[in-house]
């Protein structure tokens, strides 16, 4: 009897310490081998909201944003070291890096000389594969926080070199804005990752490009390519066959039946990049931001979907390793000043009114400068305003106002840019635009009860929503260095 | 030996058994015996983070907001069931019953006949001492919601009824608005609360400042009385001394030495309220609404200021019972569409220049109204803008357009209100308010890379921050009406 109790002694303590420790790691101890960083630029509170309404509105009351399930939730502060408002750059390194850095430097401190290690550098280092999807160029701000190292967002050659030196497994976006190395380089820089000897001129630049596929990138440029890359593939560059302005993916809005979009860009990284060790996938939602630049709240609303969408594709991986995987979804600064109401139409809104919109105002803007072409009376463009947005059809008459403002913008554009006088009423009336356009979206969005104050950023904290493996680290109130500190804590690195 | 074992055997069991039980209950089931429930008016995202900016300008970068330091957040959506943008009684019922209802509905179901027990009653219900305490009048319909159930927030007489019917022992606020029975009147309610027979007219209504003294009330009206308040003291009603507009205390920015305050109300509530069985207060800081409605920044500023002073007294509790208490802080509805940049100053940020300005718009317009009345020029209209607000001196220089807005906005300002056509683009510009006192503060506000899209409310999510017992059921995103429910299932009712 007595080495029963013995056996019994031993085995209820081993049976207690096990309980305790299996307690401990299910909530404490286990890492995420699979994790997506989702990152909206310009993606604020309300660019969220509106598209979850717009969704209800289109699809009924139970449909919702796929980001809006996520169990926890923070917010943070955004400011960088030289501006209240900060830019995609110091953002985008405050969220790679977990360092406050100045405005337009790419992974450096504020110095614009100390290099600062990212989170996916620190991840490729610890054997995860790496993917940088966006919707806008891949040598773009928020993109390039991850991956290079340069004292200007505008040394666009140089952050495309540092691109194939980083060994990514897999990047996806529109295309490289200056793959061949016309405008701002920093020339040490370039001869550095080439390894051509100091002192000399850089001269007969090779194409970044071509540097990639020496560095062994598979470069992918049309649908089909595309559609073949399958599991196994590695170091795999894919610009999208069609570009909008910028070397961007089009917008949503705009896009046509085979064009490259971000949820397949997603989809695809997640085929590539799956394996045992692991893989960590930085997704930008990058034209949210542009459409809000521009104060067009539809074709926010369809980037926001289409982010959303993207994320589902991080879902649908996560429902298979539910214990394995954690998504984020954070947003680098606010643009627009986008709020959900407007002096005018007081308390109501009428966000179904956006439906009437076919096109974002980048594909507007051109038929306005068909308009100036032919010398286009603003009677008939107005037809073609009723067509394309519905403004002036039934139920959505014009006001005196209203029409003052369309017909004021119209004589703008009509104008050639280097001729017309654009002072400070220009500017707050039009921002960077063509002034038509901008006036006719604008009524659009203020007749459906939404307005915008800026045509920059603003400095409004910006959620972080977190679900899987580590969430919980994404609650409270914090700052955007946080993000990659806590994504870090979540990995278990060090 | 084989009893040693037995003993051993048995300890260790107790002792795990122990360990685990007290380690359930210190994470799932402690309830909070001291609720404090702050509501901020009008107060989003943008209200706080202004306010915490202008603190680190004014007290240096260490320096921030109390309610920023709290380690639990989540974010709600808060539209209501008739309107996309909530109002402040909707929202308010939504904040103390958990059930959407109509626009101005009290405490009542959208059918504005079904009344609906608010979270203060229940808690009351419970064995809870209730305080309800605002910046506005008592009877408004933030405070209403807690303790008023009517088919309309209009009628003030009625909710000045509910009020002292309510029992809960302490109210504190501005006054009542309508304590006479003028005004918007349910006859058949005002019977019912006063037991009288049915079917006749109400002549005659008694003062609801006597019929609270009938039922108990001790009405606080002096500064004295005020302070000579003290723990024991039961069923008590505090009217501000002095009031502004409305029946409310006056802006924080124009509050004079002796001025009753928001964090005084609150800190009497404290002592009034402390009692072995527990208490809830609900403190509104009702007038970050009213500066918002009239896009005063600076005016918005002070009020967030003097809210977050309010709950740094529930901290000082907190700190004494940390085991016992939880706090939330939360608002209505976002007011302004206030957003943290401008057009005009594109990402740039000069906050520090709203400490020109000397007063509220409220206390502005006075002057402006006297200059009405004195025939005052345009040029000595704006030495005194200088003066109050900064416009136009060193460093302020005013541009032409602004000069000329001033200068438009100053005319209006001088015809009498019941003269001059108030047109679509006269309300766009000018809102609710004077008009140049409009221009002026909006002109400043500019300035400083702030601006505002409406004079109502908007629908951008807002945040709930907690922290102490409880503080983990404030995670993640939800709807208004769950926050009264994790109110109620932190403090373990039923």
């Amino acid at each position: 009897m007595k080495r029963t109790y013995k056996i019994l002694l031993v085995a209820l303590v081993v049976i207690f310490t096990g309980i305790y420790i299996t307690k401990q790691n299910s909530k404490e101890g286990k890492h995420p081998k699979y994790i997506f960083y989702f990152i909206g630029d310009g993606f604020g509170v309300t660019q969220a909201e509106l598209a979850n309404h717009y969704l209800k509105i289109t699809q009924g009351d139970t449909a919702s944003l796929n980001m809006y399930k996520f169990p926890d939730l923070g917010l943070y502060e955004t400011h960088c070291t030289n501006r209240y408002i900060t830019g995609s750059a110091a953002a985008g390194t405050a969220l790679s890096t977990g360092h406050k850095t100045s405005v337009n430097t790419i992974g450096m401190a504020s110095d614009k000389k100390t290099p600062l290690k990212t989170i996916a550098e620190k991840l490729r280092d610890n054997g995860f594969k790496i993917g940088i999807v966006t919707s806008v160029s891949v040598d773009h701000a928020t993109p390039a926080a991850f991956y290079a190292h340069q004292p200007s967002r505008q040394m666009y050659y140089n952050i495309s070199l540092d691109m194939s030196k980083s060994e990514f497994n897999y990047f996806g976006g529109g295309g490289f804005l200056h793959p061949n190395g016309d405008g701002k380089i920093n020339e040490d820089d370039v001869r550095a990752n080439l390894g051509l000897s100091a002192g000399n001129e850089v001269k007969d630049k090779p194409s970044s490009i071509s540097v990639a596929k020496k560095r062994g990138y598979k470069v992918v440029k049309t649908k089909s390519e595309f559609n073949s890359l399958k599991k196994g593939d590695d170091k795999v560059l894919v610009f999208a066959p069609r570009c909008a302005g910028g070397k961007s993916l089009l917008y949503t809005i705009d896009q046509e039946e085979g064009d490259l979009s971000l949820p397949e860009l997603t989809q695809k990284g997640i085929e590539l990049l799956d394996n045992s060790t692991g893989f960590f996938m930085m997704v930008e939602g990058g034209k949210i931001d542009w459409a809000c630049h521009a104060n067009d709240a539809l074709t926010t609303i369809h980037e926001v979907l289409q982010f959303d969408a993207s994320i589902k594709k991080a879902i649908e991986f996560y429902k298979k390793h539910p214990d394995e995987t954690l998504i984020i979804v954070c947003g680098d600064h606010e643009t627009g000043g986008l709020t959900l109401g407007y002096a005018g139409t007081h308390y109501e809104s009428y966000h179904h009114i956006l439906k009437n919109q076919k096109m974002s105002y980048e594909m507007y803007a051109k038929k306005v400068a068909l308009f100036r072409k032919n010398n286009t009376s603003f009677s008939k463009a107005m037809e073609n305003v009723e067509k394309n947005f519905g403004l002036g059809k039934k139920g959505l008459e014009l006001t005196k106002l209203e029409m003052q403002n369309l017909k004021e913008a119209y004589r703008m554009s009509m104008i050639p840019r280097n001729k017309r006088i654009e002072d400070e009423a220009f500017f707050l009336k039009y921002g960077y635009e063509d002034p038509f356009t901008t006036m006719v979206v604008k009524t659009l969005d203020h007749k459906a009860g939404i307005s915008w104050t800026t045509y920059s950023h603003t400095a409004s904290p910006l959620p972080a929503r977190a679900t899987g493996v580590g969430s919980r680290y994404f609650r409270g109130f914090f700052d955007n260095t946080d993000v990659p500190k806590k994504i870090e804590k979540a990995a278990g690195l060090k």
